[in-house]
């Protein structure tokens, strides 16, 4: 029986001989460790078991908390069993290949937390052991979340022979992901996306083990989520008020789908600028621009010296939250454009009377700090984008930053002063996959090392995680998957691993290859990394 | 009844007031003008018919030609209506409004020249008019390649309204492509495509008027044309030999699909270089490299020094020759890496006996014309890539060079140099759209001037055309359709309308916007040019 581990963090665990072993073993059986995002440790041995789906189960270990009953691993087991025996998705007719001898294969799942009918939180734990011996999977975790990844990483064990049988190697997995918060933002507005498109995100999002979807729902071009309270929103800001918005039913089925993937839904209603599509529907709310002395019939970001704007932002974050359970409540506050509010002669006035001079940043910062108080009161973790530290460091000290903006050097200084301020931040300039270009570009995503930065590790604790972003300029549901997949997996190995197992694209490159053969199998259209082939490749509509 | 029109290479034959006619119209009716590529003259009147499927059919003019039992135009009658009335598609259920008193409208179709069951070639015509009266649109044409492109024309003249009741205004088409030749690359080798994906390409090719469908059907990566007489070509050579492979089956159904169409398959067998995946199949057909003076166990481009290798390219050949009608065959002849040859003691000896001194494109070049003999005798007009011309400008005139290097003065030199010479060209340097970039890059293909180059008249002519090319190391059939589409009708436009009337790309944009929203109703999962929505968005799988 060949050992073979890959290194942790503290460096090489193997003598010279295992790492021979190792070598043969790699090449005999190379897609037994294809478990993507890298799991922090495991050990993989070449001793194997065939599993077939005629006697493969999942049960609940005698001492869990949960059993059955269970919401979310009840439908775990049954979403995990078509995965890992995805043959059993074949036309009737096609036949798949049975063992005539075959002995039971039992997954137990066991947690020490029972929260089956709870939301994934920024405090969940998603740690899990996983130990796979003769017979039987053991999967163990403090929270069904936990035991959710440990699924996945078994999932992804469970390779076919050249014959089409199932096996599974002996195996040890002990992993915990590395940034708590890791996300992956869709942009609704720049171009509706329909519901399909965003569970079938939500879907590969679990594969890859991201847990936050953002969901950037509204923006300038449209509002397509249908508000109880302000029907006209989505009535007169969306593409089509019947078939580009997304009603309540809608949202609570993404939030539902991805509560049972462990996955978080953080909503966005960026505010005060990028919010043209609210005007059509929310007379008032925007300010009206000036040309010299006349209203230009044009408007600008958020009328911010109005009563009514607050109250009714009030009102719709009351919704909001109602609607959405998560703690955070991202209130964007990026690329406010001063043009309208300085044309506007009431504004200048009441810049005047506030005694903020010709500062319109001191305006936006006196906007802001009311939107993160109805975030406060409402009792939610309020999420901004850098724009409103740069302009106004004194943002209340839990709320939390997100980095947009620059290249490695510019982020990375970002990073500095904002956690020396002792701010939470979230990592996502790097992570534009949005901006596409020539070539495999998922390297770049691959190589960023979001804790290098100057500053002390009570800093670097104070990096909560990342996100990918998927803004919507050029991206609907003709080029989302392929766009998203497999280029989105390289941040999320970087958010889930450890960096120094991780730190070659080269020596990543197979291991997601091989991924992403999976996803294809898994019928998300996953685009190729370079020239090859997969077993079975997507076939078209 | 206000008539506009666009201007003709001429210039203006509208007046003043007309412009402002024009203004009106355009502002009102903005989806009647959408056919893209624009058609050299259109003129379009307000007047305008609903039209119903239950009283729409399609005749062949008494004084036509050809007469039902024309497999051509028999086939594009019964897909014109369905392209026309993609309601009819809809789930059963869902119903469409019909009109209580819908006048019967009927297409007529009148060819002068009958050929139904050929194939369209480099001389076939494809000019067509068409008119649109009361209850009746002509289509006239020479050939039934010019009706088809006259049917999608009229297909596009279609639209709904608010209603959903269809539309078509009063309408006089006098259309011709600019140029004969307007291909499509797709590249099989790099990534297999499963047959759907290409029929779904040809499909959308004749939706935007490409005629030639050029297929590099093998390279370097895999081999995967079933060969009758070599089948262990693709049995050892393709990524898998039953499910990666194109039978003589799928072959047959790919021309079939094309010919109905008015699309040709040229076929490209690229050779010396680009290989590799032939050798593994055919022992003995590539050069065995040596490391010093022992072989290296690699080899490298086709091994020119053996007349077995000739014997076994004109066998192909004539396989190819026999499988494929078009009479142009596309010999590669690309980027040959001379190291290998240069390694080799057989192949310098042979250089010695030849007198070729150390100059290894004498070699290249002699390996070519091999080839270009094997195809003249086989009755082909061979296409080579540019690299043949810049090493060996002595290849037989009737040869056509097809240029793919370099950005516009480099592109533009090559055709002056290459046409001055007297041979015929075809362009796809500026159309390589596997090449992607963040934003509007099918800017860059519609900007292209392919005339624009120092030379006579008659060097001018002979300009055949140009290819759109979607190589393959980053693409398979995840990510094909979007990145082809809309993008590849920037180049389709520039390739068959009047360049003075398409010159501004700005123009153009909501013309294709509205284009690409068209095939997305169609079912090609067409990319977003910008921002906004389609009616019918794609709805994921």
């Amino acid at each position: 029986m060949f050992l073979f581990c890959f290194r942790t963090r503290r460096g090489s665990i193997l003598s010279k001989l295992h790492i021979w072993f190792l070598f043969f073993v790699a090449v005999k059986a190379v897609s037994v460790n294809g478990v993507w995002p890298m799991p922090q440790k495991i050990s993989s041995f070449v001793e194997r078991y065939s599993v077939t789906p005629q006697t493969f189960t999942f049960q609940y270990t005698p001492g869990s908390v949960a059993q059955p009953g269970c919401s979310v691993l009840d439908a775990a087991f049954k979403r995990y069993f078509k995965l890992i025996f995805p043959d059993l998705l074949r036309q009737p007719g096609e036949s798949y290949y049975v063992r005539p001898l075959a002995s039971p294969f039992t997954v137990q799942v066991g947690v020490s937390e029972g929260n089956c009918d709870g939301y994934p939180s920024e405090s969940s734990k998603e740690s899990y052991r996983l130990s796979v011996s003769s017979g039987l999977a053991a999967v163990s975790a403090e929270t069904v979340w936990g035991a959710l990844r440990g699924l996945e990483s078994l999932s992804q064990l469970v390779y076919q022979d050249d014959f089409g049988v199932y096996y599974i190697n002996k195996t040890e997995i002990e992993d915990f992901p590395r940034f708590a918060f890791r996300g992956l933002l869709l942009d609704t507005s720049r171009h509706y996306l329909p519901l399909n498109a965003i569970l079938e995100t939500l879907d590969a999002m679990s594969y890859t083990k991201l847990n936050v979807f953002h969901w950037h729902i509204v923006d300038d071009p449209s509002f397509p989520y249908q508000s109880k309270f302000f029907p006209d929103l989505s009535n007169k800001g969306a593409f089509h008020p019947m078939t580009h918005v997304y009603t309540q039913g809608d949202v609570r089925r993404v939030i539902e789908h991805a509560r049972l993937r462990g996955i978080r839904v953080v909503p966005e209603f960026d505010s005060p600028g990028h919010t043209q599509s609210w005007g059509r529907g929310q007379p008032d709310l925007l300010t009206p621009c000036y040309r010299g002395d006349v209203p230009s019939g044009t408007f600008g970001p958020v009328n911010p010296i109005l009563s009514s704007s607050y109250q009714f932002m009030a009102k719709l974050f009351k919704e909001v939250t109602s609607v959405f359970p998560d703690s955070y409540l991202h209130l964007g506050g990026d690329e406010v454009n001063f043009n309208c509010w300085k044309s506007n002669p009431d504004v200048r006035a009441f810049m005047k009377t506030m005694g903020f001079g010709s500062d319109f940043s001191r305006l936006e910062a006196f906007y802001v700090e009311h939107m993160v108080n109805i975030s406060t009161a409402l009792n939610r973790t309020s999420i901004v984008w850098q724009d409103v530290f740069d302009y106004h460091e004194k943002i209340p000290k839990d709320t939390v930053l997100e980095i947009w903006k620059g290249l490695p050097p510019a982020y990375a200084q970002e990073m500095s002063h904002m956690t020396k301020a002792g701010y939470r931040v979230l990592l996502s300039a790097p992570w534009y996959i949005n901006h596409i270009r020539y070539g495999q570009d998922w390297r770049d995503s691959y190589t960023v090392k979001p804790l290098n930065f100057s500053g002390t590790e009570e800093q670097k604790k104070l990096v909560i995680g990342g996100e990918v972003c998927m803004w919507g300029e050029y991206v609907d549901a003709t080029n989302l998957s392929p766009r998203l997949w497999p280029r989105a997996c390289a941040a999320a190995e970087r958010l889930w691993s450890d960096e120094d197992q991780t730190s070659s694209a080269d020596k990543a490159f197979p291991r997601l290859t091989d991924f992403r053969c999976r996803l294809l199998r898994r019928g998300i259209r996953a685009e190729p990394l370079f020239v090859g082939h997969c077993e079975q490749e997507f076939q078209g509509l």
